[in-house]
């Protein structure tokens, strides 16, 4: 599973990964994203800590990425805040000749200001809810094909003609940097088994949301849960997986 | 939070200020750094890993919070023993168009490089003691105008017209990497909330020596001492923080 | 010990350098990089996530370390599935103004692309078992006259004219991103105590992997593994490590 990613959240992503069966490589430079991508069963471009190298290394991914109908995923951090990064990834959303990402994973903000439509007129660096970004992921997964996913208390993940909304997982994830991000390595992984794209994402949000509600019964704080949460990624089933959480498919 | 910082100390420094209540915001390139810091409640300027392009961001920031006087904190990591860094440090320092940083906190060698005066014929890579860097950060502080804070076994912190010797904190800080590079996010989290300066400076280092005090109970090593003490700085209240630490002004 | 490693296995590696009573300095650019080499009791060329500036970095500290006689260690991760960092790694080991490495540490994979010979017609990005790489170890060590180390469930350390096999570990290092990282910091860090570069190589591998074995007695998943391991790392004595592993010299 290659990661593009931010420097913060690059090492739990990782572990992450790790704990969850998968194989990561974070091959993010110009010189080797590419050829990589063509090797990889999956990438995540994720738009933290972006250097100019690692644009184009992102750039590079996609298209080989593109050239080997591997799935990508997007996480647009940031997006919306930080016109830079945003302009970015509405030129790789709008690059003809680059497939569209399998998913997009973000924040009811950033979706909102990749989908927009939802926004209205708050200011894009509003906290948004996740109900408030629906209008904005739907009009994205029609656009791009790809799955969307708004992470939020409730996650919601978006298809064109579906749409899951998923409770799991526990306050403290947001207490522990890089969760978000280690979300999106996730969805790419679980992308790469060749599942549907949907429930592939929608099993790699319940995975890490279940994990997380394992480790709050032991946490007393952030940094018991951070490791907590990582030994519940590497033990949990399946089955422990789908007792756990919830969701349900509207309409 | 704005935190430019160092590859290896990002991650702990965001999970640091998320413990904390405090939202870490890792932008810290050329193209994003400046806007971002017209927004932020407070910027860190940390001096490890320094590349290229975050030392052009670094400036870009520092712009950007003079633009909106904005407080911001340099942490010189390496300051006297590496010369490029050094030299940009004080040429930070130098320009008469930037604001001075609120607070400069470093190790009593970082201190005595930037104040001169008290390093006396030893070279600036020596271990020096706190009480050595006393005659340097009282030079900073006049001329500066910045809260200067010396860590160590006690730190010390000096405002024009006014010292404090603090006792915190727990030998594992100093086994676990980045503790000190967080304790300048977390000073640049407490400026932000614009009490007093030297008060700011003096809570952020009370919050986190409190914490290692509370840590140190439990653990058995480095390790377990790190998620302890993210624990103790997610759950210690103001008052627990004033019970456990102690301080003297001087003179 | 200088490190100039990537950006996901820094900070577990500066903590495992703590945890082991060494001082990381992660100084890798190309400004600072060269001068702090000369400095510096061992530096660490890893190759993960090289960014240009990095490559230059790498090559003027493996210059300041030739200088001063200094011992540098090479891990050389992703040789032989990524071209441009084998081609760099190739042209360092070519160079006659450079020193050789002390030390050559990284998997069958990567051993057996820089040694050559012992792949015979496999793919390097095959996984190569630790035996495979002994051909391609022992060309690898008479060539440079590093010694050579292999890690894996049984790690193999090759000096011209010496075979150690090392039995410690657990499985759930391979759980945890970095850990092999960290032992290339380790074996600089051993490196520059200066005792016999073979039996640095081996008690680093040795110190590392008996603190895997007394972690994975209490850890239920690698969350909580990594912290017991470093807390293990900072406790273990010399005897005690002696006591955990087993190791034969071959022939």
């Amino acid at each position: 599973m290659q990661c593009l990613t931010n420097t913060v959240a690059a090492a739990l992503s990782a572990n992450v990964l790790l704990a969850a069966g998968a194989s990561p490589a974070m091959i993010d430079t110009p010189e080797e994203a590419g050829d990589f991508a063509r090797l990889a069963a999956g990438v995540l471009v994720n738009m933290g800590t972006p250097t100019a190298a690692r644009y184009e290394a992102m750039r590079a991914a996609v298209r080989g990425a593109t050239d080997m109908d591997t799935p990508w995923v997007l996480d647009p951090v940031g997006a919306g805040v930080l016109g830079h990064r945003t302009r970015f990834v509405r030129s790789l959303l709008a690059d003809a000749t680059l497939a569209a990402p399998a998913a997009i994973r973000g924040n009811a903000s950033e979706i909102a200001a990749l989908g927009g439509g939802g926004a209205g007129g708050r200011g894009v660096d509003t906290a948004h809810r996740v109900t408030d970004a629906l209008p904005a992921a739907r009009a994205l997964a029609e656009s791009t094909g790809a799955v969307v996913a708004v992470s939020g208390p409730v996650d919601l993940i978006v298809s064109p003609g579906r749409e899951t909304w998923l409770t799991s997982g526990d306050p403290l994830l947001t207490r522990v940097s890089g969760t978000d991000c280690a979300l999106g390595a996730v969805c790419a992984a679980y992308l790469g088994l060749g599942v549907g794209k949907h429930d592939a994402v929608l099993a790699a949000h319940a995975h890490l949301g279940a994990a997380a509600q394992v480790a709050a019964r032991s946490a007393t704080g952030p940094g018991g849960f951070a490791a907590a949460w990582l030994d519940a990624v590497h033990h949990l089933t399946s089955a422990e997986i789908a007792d756990l959480v919830s969701w349900k498919d509207h309409p």
